[in-house]
């Protein structure tokens, strides 16, 4: 396990490096295609070609390491994450899991696979820069359409300026799609959440993509005076609304596994002394059944009207995403699940709350991803860590996993 | 009472004209001593100078307009109300106190009494300009000092210049005050809340104006990815404001005569996929009993405390406001109660939840309101209204009043 070590603290070391890189000195912060990402590029480029990697940077702006299998007919394995951030990151979501597979081509040394690795570096997975997610990996699923390249940045950007801007062509992002015959995409990344730290181990292995709902909802009262207006003549919209979000903790509480969050409350007009008119919430639900995530918000959505209309107030709401649960491939599950009990770690499933590349990419190739242990749970925050004993143990299952691979090749 | 009517029309269509000055088209807006008060001054003096009185400005910018009493030694009563308002307000707040004065004066025609009359229209009361209320009725009070002098607007001005820039003298403020031998100030108001309208009533006597705490409330938690913490593990401050909330309105719904409200909410770093870390929030509790209020706000306070600690938040609070109540003078409360009763109303006590220019006169002279009522109870907004009937009812008061005033000189 030595070894190990070692190379998983130059793994941290150098997810600490790319950390240098940011469009916001003093903090981490790099959306697509920002001028410090043209420096993470050259960095990762390196490093792929010192571990004999053929580089090429495609019109997504994906940097992609290949290392060839035995025969030029070989499937390929893809391996990777994103280098994108959101606004004041920390150094290790995405980025681990592009430096995890340049660590795991390393550790091969001359090994002949049958099949060969494709290294990726996503361009872009937060959504930050376009308010949409998974440019980079929709460039690999080919799903990269006129809607997406047409939508515009706070500056009025467009993505496909974004991309000429970058000294690439949108017209080549057909080249970069990848097609269905892949042999699977595994993806390293950090848990994000507290989960794994509670039962103690440091990996876990994503059984499926939790689906999500998002709506935005809006209370109606009536705004008035809060010196004046008696309690029982009131119609305040923050009252309802803040019953309604203890209503929506009780559901996520009695529910098991269920994630149901009000993370952003507008309260209008918004002074001390007026009795809130008006209140834009939104609501935010995963599970990996999409069967339970749809029941509770519906049981939500009614709470919120019955509510309502106890109070005198008026409820309405549009949803804004209705995203189903992937469930990881089962035999790159299972192939996974071996990998991390031959690698000497009890093999602990668990969903992942939070969108992946993974989930494009299960659309063109069976996909799995394996989470590293968050320290505090903290994540998307410079706090954000990685345990080196945590990485080393990634490495030994990303190889006894490659090993695996050979037999799904088989 | 026809005639009553007639007057009561012309009162309202007066109020209506005064509307038409604003400093932003299309709503009625007016700050202190903004452009258009330089035309609802010489809109006033016109009507004041009508009925015989003289008329001037001072320092304050308060119009003011005398009719004289039998002889120069006889003390003055004070009638008025403010001409500023808050951002796209009614056309009644304030101003209808004024206009009523005026009305009263032309309805006494040359009838003699043993006092002056000085109707004041107040430059200022609503605190928007400079977010301190009363600039007008202190100058009256002689309470503006170096402190409210130096406050500066939104682009910098202070008090001051705002006095300089509309043509007026600071350093001639101490001719503003009146001292301390008023026979006494009374106002009419709009209720600018339900409780007349409920219980059926044209007219309230204001018996106190409330008292009021003002707090700033911070909860603190932790943000976090709200698709990857579970709900036993995470430590949501909107979770937590709104349990408190619910406290609140549960506080004033169970305490006579208390309003307890939350009006202003932020939540930090309020995106809908995040956790919320942080919430400010407003806490404004008034009763005119200062005993239940103090007793209110000590319950809130400690609920907050017991909230935040079983969630694991830390909770803090600056109080921004602690005035106690004003009762009105009981000689005047007593005064106004026969005049009620002598032009045929109920004599209905109420408390103000809002503050008035009454509660700065009350410091240097008896002071005393009427409310009219609020059809809707609807305040600080376009659609505040005032029925004629009431208003008629108001001009049968005020002059029934008056003339309880003579028995209060003697």
């Amino acid at each position: 396990m030595n070894n190990w070590i070692d190379r998983a603290e130059k793994v941290i070391r150098r997810c600490e490096e790319v950390a240098c890189w940011t469009d916001e000195p003093g903090h981490i912060t790099r959306t697509f295609l920002s001028p410090s990402t043209r420096d993470v590029h050259a960095c990762l480029r390196q490093w792929m070609e010192d571990v004999g990697m053929a580089v090429r940077l495609d019109a997504a702006g994906n940097l992609r390491g290949v290392r060839p299998g035995s025969q030029p007919s070989d499937p390929v394995l893809y391996l990777g994450s994103h280098i994108d951030t959101v606004p004041h990151a920390g150094a290790f979501d995405g980025v681990l899991g592009v430096v995890l597979a340049i660590a795991l081509v390393e550790a091969l040394e001359n090994r002949r696979l049958p099949f060969a690795i494709e290294a990726v570096a996503f361009s872009e997975e937060e959504g930050v820069r376009f308010g949409v997610p998974f440019i980079g990996s929709r460039a690999l699923a080919g799903t990269v359409d006129a809607e997406l390249l047409a939508r515009r940045d706070a500056l009025g950007n467009t993505v496909a300026d974004a991309i000429r801007e970058f000294g690439l062509d949108p017209e080549r992002l057909p080249e970069a799609a990848v097609g269905h015959g892949g042999l699977g995409y595994l993806e390293f990344h950090i848990e994000q959440g507290p989960v794994l730290e509670s039962v103690h181990l440091p990996l876990g292995i994503v059984e499926s993509i939790a689906g999500q709902s998002r709506f935005a909802i809006v209370f109606e009262g009536r705004a008035n005076h809060a010196g004046t207006t008696p309690a029982p003549l009131r119609r305040d919209a923050l009252a309802g609304a803040a019953e309604w979000i203890g209503r929506v903790e009780r559901e996520a509480c009695m529910t098991p596994d269920l994630r149901a969050t009000v993370g952003s409350l507008e309260v209008q007009p918004g002074a001390s002394n007026v009795i809130a008119g008006k209140v834009l919430a939104t609501l935010d639900v995963r599970h990996s059944s999409d069967d339970i995530r749809l029941h509770a918000v519906a049981s939500l959505l009614d709470a919120a009207t019955q509510i309502a209309a106890r109070r005198g107030l008026a409820v309405s709401w549009e949803q804004r995403l209705d995203q189903p649960a992937t469930p990881t491939d089962p035999s790159l599950l299972a192939a996974l699940e071996r990998a991390v009990t031959r690698a000497g770690f009890p093999a602990h499933r668990l969903a992942s709350g939070a969108g992946h590349d993974a989930m494009v990419m299960a659309k063109i190739c069976p996909s799995a991803m394996l989470f590293l242990r968050s320290p505090g749970g903290i994540s998307h925050h410079p706090d954000e860590t990685v345990l080196p004993g945590d990485v080393a143990a990634a490495l030994a299952v990303g190889v006894a996993f490659l090993e695996e691979a050979e037999a799904l090749r088989a």
